[in-house]
This record gives structure tokens, sequence and C-alpha cells, in this order.
């Protein structure tokens, strides 16, 4: 382990400590162990750097069945040796997350929400940090509600957004409100949109994403089991939201950006849209269109990785 | 369907309203389908009364892998026929929940946090009121983190409160902060404790519950990948905590019971304790103890629908 690592609360960076995963929490290193519990793994019972330090690439996703599938596929697209029925569910032993390891990356899923991808982060940045990866490039690949675009859009997300259009993620810490930054790797998402020119029949935009913490009321949805507002209500807070540049809505982008951010590492958030949202509120799409739409954000991101290992232009 | 159901937003209820389960969203009647996407169910595919109309307990948790176990528990303790085997998830073309119906019991996963379990209650709500189900009783089952007490001791939640120990769900509504009451119901909370007499040998307690965002920072906890406080500043945020009346901490309670006592559900929250947090952080019990505490609350809600549908004294 690199002692030159503990002394990286905010201070200044090197080139070295840029590459390395890093953590910043100043009480970790004193541990004698620590319990991944939510993945099932820990420093003690698992070799963390044999079984994740060529990691370079993270994707994550809220469906299980989705990440699994997105392991598969990208098997096959780096021409990896060996029988994709044989990737085997990492965290097995949990039903919290799955995670599968296909060459130097790892798609893992973080169920629905804020709190749910961010206990999945913590673990996820700690496993990386004790596996002692570096260069490390994360990705949410998921499904949204677009706003004004037409159903099957990819939006590449330059700043995700809270319920009030701004900027930033909210995190209660021993009853206190802290603010953090959400905005993501430019860089990164104008390589993305490059990446998308191979899929002309995929329309891709760039813009921000709202990020709320329920489904239907708070995405001003009319047909959940509760909801207090007209139509015209409805579509008043929808247009603003345009107005303001959101273009899509999920639930995890704003606390997957924030953490990425505080711990320097590159990340983007690239979801498809399932509806336009000016339209309506029920997914009455047909099932096998959904799939096709899903695979949308997996082909971007799988494209970005073989470029970037060489496999094609 | 009722047509006495339709105009009870907010207004005075006679017996016959309050015994059918009824949800607080006037466009829900005139839509011509209802599509509940994450259970992968319909109004117009599946036929709900049939399927559910006989519903009277409904028990939640987190992890799909236990929900099942307790369906299968509960069969055998209700005297079921048929083979636990057989028992299938309802939800099994989709993999955000999962849900199991053993005689008049549904057991349902909502995954973690405040969001993926508020998605599952909206559409579970509206489940109950499309199979016109009447007096249904709503447990959530789950683990915790204790406060002074030890591990293993269960919690029966008289008031689930936020980071700030207030007993109120914020709910965010086209950009609007609504507050919501999150008492739960006393008499079912004093029956549950009087049920906890028949298992001496699991403490069990009434106290408030603290639903979190975050189970790192947000509980306080030293190990995440992010951590910018002290052990001492840590112990003096559960100690206040202590004095508040909280006795453990989750991440659904708040929402769990604000959704419930919207829609005049009785609910109740019973969660064990895996560890007590003036001790320490880590989940560190070994996996058998750990199966055993998960049991408990199971127990208990069990020989409370036993005594419910008079099958023990």
């Amino acid at each position: 382990m690199a002692p030159i690592l503990l002394n990286c609360m905010g201070n200044e960076h090197d080139d070295y400590i840029k590459t390395e995963v890093h953590v910043k929490n100043p009480h970790l290193d004193s541990m004698e162990e620590d319990i991944l519990y939510h993945f099932n793994l820990g420093t003690k019972t698992h070799d963390l750097p044999r079984m994740f330090g060529d990691v370079k690439f993270v994707c994550v996703g809220g469906s299980g069945n989705r990440m699994r599938a997105f392991a598969q596929f990208m098997h096959q697209e780096l021409g990896l040796l060996g029988d994709v029925g044989d990737i085997r569910d990492i965290c097995e032993g949990t039903d919290r997350y799955s995670m599968y390891k296909v060459g130097p990356l790892l798609s893992i899923s973080h169920g629905m929400g804020v709190p749910s991808i961010s206990i999945m982060l913590h673990e996820l940045i700690k496993l990386l940090y004790h596996a002692h990866c570096r260069d490390v490039v994360l990705f949410r690949i998921g499904t949204s509600g677009g706003i004004g675009l037409s159903p099957g859009t990819v939006v590449i997300t330059d700043h995700a957004v809270d319920s009030f259009f701004r900027p930033q993620f909210e995190q209660v810490v021993l009853g206190k409100v802290i603010v953090r930054s959400t905005e993501l790797d430019e860089g990164l998402a104008g390589e993305l949109l490059l990446c998308s020119k191979a899929f002309p029949e995929q329309p891709t935009v760039i813009g921000h994403t709202m990020c709320t913490h329920d489904f239907y009321e708070g995405q001003g949805r009319l047909d959940g089991a509760l909801c207090s507002f007209s139509t015209e209500e409805k579509l008043e807070y929808l247009s603003k939201a345009y107005d303001a540049g959101v273009r899509n809505i999920e639930m995890e982008s704003t606390v997957f950006a924030a953490m990425c951010r505080v711990c320097d590492l590159r990340a983007a958030v690239v979801c498809v849209t399932l509806l336009d949202r000016f339209q309506g509120d029920q997914i009455s799409t047909p099932h096998d269109v959904l799939v096709e739409y899903q695979q949308r954000p997996q082909c971007l991101v799988a494209r970005f990785i073989k470029k970037s290992l060489g496999l094609v232009e």
C-alpha cells in the first residue's frame, strides 16, 4: 500500500496519486479488516488486489439481470476466451447487489434510488482502493424518463441536478447538511458523444439529468397511489425543467456524480429515455422495444471501452 | 368498483370506506389501464381481484431471498397445503422486486432505501386497491443498527424519525417540499409487543427508529469511502439520537410510515438490530448468528398473523 495516499485528504495531488483510486477517509487505513458487507467481500477473506487489480472500467446499472447481460455482451465484444455462461456473480452470497467481471471490466447492479447506489459506491470505491486499481473510469448506464425527446434517445449527462434543478447533492452527515457538486467529466461526455456517431440510428444528446427520490409524485406522475396535482401543474413543472436544461429524469445520478467527483474518479452517466414525459407517465412500450432501448447505453459505452483498448478506431 | 371510493380525498370516511384499501389519487379511476411497471403486473393483463382479493397481511423487507424464505416459513406456519418449493415469484418477469403469496399473506422485497421502497409502496397500494382488498395490515420486517441495545434486540417502531430526529417525512412534489407524519399505529405496536412475550429469549422493545438516506456518512459510520468526522463526533451524534428516543437506524421506515398513514393502512415496522453502533460500525457477526437474528422479526410477525387468524391463543 502506498503510504503517500494516507495524506491525500484535499491536499495537492501529484500525477501518481491521481491515477490510483483513493478514498477520502483517514480512518480506513487503521482498520485491521474491512468487510464490504453488501458485496459479501472483505480484505481478510478475499485477495482483492488479485481479484480486481486489473479493473479499468466499472459499469453500474439498476437491474442485476441487465448487468449480467451487459457482462455477457462485453465478454463477446472484447473477444475474451471462455463460455459467457460461466461468468459468475461475485456477490452470489448476497442478493443486495450483483457483480460480474469480464477482463478489465466490472459490471455491477445498484438497485433503485440514491441510498441504494450510495451504499454500492462506498463499497465499490473501497474495493478499488484496496485492490490498488489505477486509471479507472466509471459509467452509470440506465433507463430514464425523457423530457421533450423521442423515446429511445440516449442522454449523456453534463450535470446531474436535483428536483430544484440545482447541480448539487445534499448529503446529511451527523445531522448536518453538506452540499456537493454534481458536475461530471466534460471530456468524457464529449468522447462518448463522439462514439455515438457510430450509431446513427440512436439519437444521442448531452443534457442535464434530474435525479429525484421518488418515481411518482417526485417526478410529477399522475398515476401513483398518491397524487395531489393536476395535469396542468405537472406539465408546468416539466416545462420548467426543460427550460432549465433537463432532458431526462432518473433516480441515482446526483450521488453518483458527487461521490465520483469527491474521489477524483472520471465518471459518466448514460441513460436511454423510455418515454417522453410530456406525452404520458405509464411505460406501456412493448417489451421487445424496451429491451432494444436498454441496449443503447450499453452499446455506446462498449464502443468507448473498445476504443480505449485500441480494439476499434 | 365502489363509486363511493372515488370521492374519498380527505373527506370523512364511513366504516365501509375504512375497510377497503383506497388510493389518494383522483386521476387513477379515469385511466383505462394501470401498468404496475416495477411489478410486471397490470389491470388489463392480470385479474388482480382474483389473484390478490383475499390478501389480509403484507410483509415487506429489503432482500428478495429473505422474503422468499419468509413466504416458505409462513406456508408452514399457516399449515397450508402444497409444496413450499412450488411458491413462485409473482414478479418473475422483472428483477426489481420479488413477490410471493401464501394464503392471505403477500411477502414482497423492496430493495434498500426510501426511493426503492416508495416505488414498491405506490404499486402495492394500487394493487390492493385494484384487487378490492379489505382490512389489510402491513409490516416492514428488516435489519437495522441498534443504539444502546444488545445485538439481536427486536425494535417495534412507535415513530419513524429523520436524521434530525423529527417524526416526519419530506416528500418533494413538483419542486415543493411536502411534510408528512410518520406516526405508526400505536395499537398494532402494542399488540406486537404482547406477541413478543411468546419469545422470552428475544429481547423486544418499542422505540423510535431513525431512517437515513445513507448507510455510511448518514449513519455516522467511520468505515465508508468518505468520512470527514472523528470517533468522538460520531459518538456524540449517536448519543443525541439515543437521548431523543432513537433505538435503531435503518433506511426505509419514514416513507413506509408516511404512505401507509396517508392511505389509512394499519402498519408496523419491526426490525432486529445486528450490532450496537456505540460499539462499532462493521457487521462482523458470524453468518449463522445473523441468519438467526433476521428470523426474529419474522417469528414475531408470524405469531401476530396466526393470532389474528385464530390459529394460536
